[in-house]
């Protein structure tokens, strides 16, 4: 079993409530990459500038990830700059250099090409149906997309969801690409448009997984320190990609588990800045924390005598 | 066993995306006692004016609450207008009427006197006080308040806190008072402040009970049809106190309960506007819905292998 992540490995700075960091590693395919690397095996598609401190990927070598795929080229690495507020809810973008990045075509090598699982990062839907175009025997295939694809390459986004088992997106994006309000219609509406299950990402309100009529929820557990959102995402996409893949599996029971995984990855993932806690972060702190997911949301029947 | 409600009755106009209705039934006891009256008995103490339509309360009579405390005075009723957006996420309050509500004073007959547990409705926390002054044996408490109250008259709010088993409001709400931006944290310090329990209602992204270091998440009902949104979180408290009511506990595990069946009866008052989805409203069908709860959050332990 391997997993294929596709996406930007990125120098993100960052202010929320409780600091700042400047240029610290970032990017969908990074978050993703450490957080499915305490799962399973993982290939990286991506390309860095001459400026990037590649020693601070030397922990996911040692998790037996594989750079391979990971160029480097002449020019600086993509830099996002962003800010959140109070709540910690919604990031501002205050600046997006994609340098490098701008040019990217991925270009899948021997292992990459064999995976049976693929998280297409959030990248121009052309680029991630060059990703599919490329891979001999995908077994799943999970999205993710943005407000600028949708609008602006709606086309190439609608010809890539018949291929894509998992969408996963956040309320407003689901939103965006249905044209309807209601998150469940929305979901539906995705599906007839060819994705088989949709994932909504909710942050702090964890995440809904609708498939056909069937539904999911998992809250985000609740924590007392939350330093930084970044990534939570894709680390979220991470769990629940590698989890599948750890399990070889995508029925419904195993896409609850995965969802719950990418929510308790994620929760890590908020408690300090860039991937600081996903470093040192091993599989029985994960899995210590799924265990309290099921505590959290547990609850007897009720007595028979009520209804 | 039986329930009180001291809050407002009202008459509302209500514009959604789905539609409008004026001068509808309302207000925080009304909703409360829907919900309540479904699985215990339940006292009203309120006032409307003359122009209220007494009529509309029928079904809450035939369900077996005591309106004996519902007085009614000359003058006009509480009204409230107010308009929700493309989300159906938060109202916007277009304009309050207090009317005969302004000089209300909070009177508990012989019947209401004996409730063993007790909403507080959202009203000055000072008549909030005045209820429990007149209450004999009350068992449980359990308050709302909002913005209003927490900057205007925080004194005496901090006065009633001691004498409160469920403080029940919402994220900004729990914020504003603890003056602390996450959520848990601030639930901590308003149980330092006294309440002995607290739930964080979040609309449609369900509710969160945090009682010393013990933590549960509802998530609300995915629904594909939600019509209006108004009245969820007092439906919501009477699905909550009714059950505990009906069940005579205030343990751990009926907290749980009780959470999930205000998320469950909160879910059918936001199908239709008014109390219309609560009035045909009978247990079976609440039941049912309940039991979906359980499929809706329940996910697989990880096999042992993992971690």
């Amino acid at each position: 079993m391997s997993v294929l992540v596709v996406g930007s490995v990125a120098l993100d700075s960052v202010e929320t409530p409780l600091g700042k960091r400047d240029d610290v590693v970032g990017g969908s395919a990074t978050y993703f990459a450490a957080a499915a690397s305490l799962l399973s095996s993982v290939s990286v598609v991506g390309v860095v500038g001459e400026d990037f401190p590649m020693g601070e990927l030397d922990f996911l070598r040692r998790r037996g990830v594989d750079l391979g795929g990971l160029s480097s080229v002449r020019g600086k690495t993509f830099r996002w700059r962003g800010r959140y507020g109070f709540d910690l809810n919604a990031a501002e973008t205050l600046d997006t250099q994609l340098n490098v990045f701008e040019h990217f075509s991925p270009d899948l090598g021997p292992q990459a090409r064999k995976a049976e699982r693929i998280f297409l990062g959030n990248i121009d839907p052309e680029l991630q149906m060059r990703v599919l175009e490329q891979a001999e025997r995908p077994r799943l295939v999970c999205a993710d997309t943005m407000n600028y694809w949708i609008s602006s390459r709606r086309p190439q986004l609608l010809q890539l969801l018949p291929r894509v088992d998992v969408l996963m997106v956040n309320d407003g994006e689901i939103r965006q690409l249905a044209g309807e309000s209601n998150v469940i219609k929305a979901a539906h509406a995705a599906q007839r448009l060819g994705a088989k299950a949709v994932v909504v990402k909710r942050g702090e309100y964890g995440a809904l997984l609708v498939t056909g009529e069937h539904r999911f929820y998992s809250p985000a557990f609740p924590l007392a320190d939350v330093t930084d959102p970044t990534g939570a995402g894709d680390s979220f996409a991470g769990g629940f990609l590698g989890l599948l893949d750890r399990l070889d599996a995508g029925d419904t029971a195993a896409l609850r588990q995965a969802t719950v995984m990418g929510a308790t990855i994620a929760s890590f993932t908020v408690e300090q800045f860039s991937l600081d806690r996903l470093r040192d972060l091993d599989l029985s702190q994960v899995r210590r924390r799924f265990d309290a997911f099921r505590q959290l949301v547990h609850f007897d029947e009720l007595p028979e005598h009520i209804g």
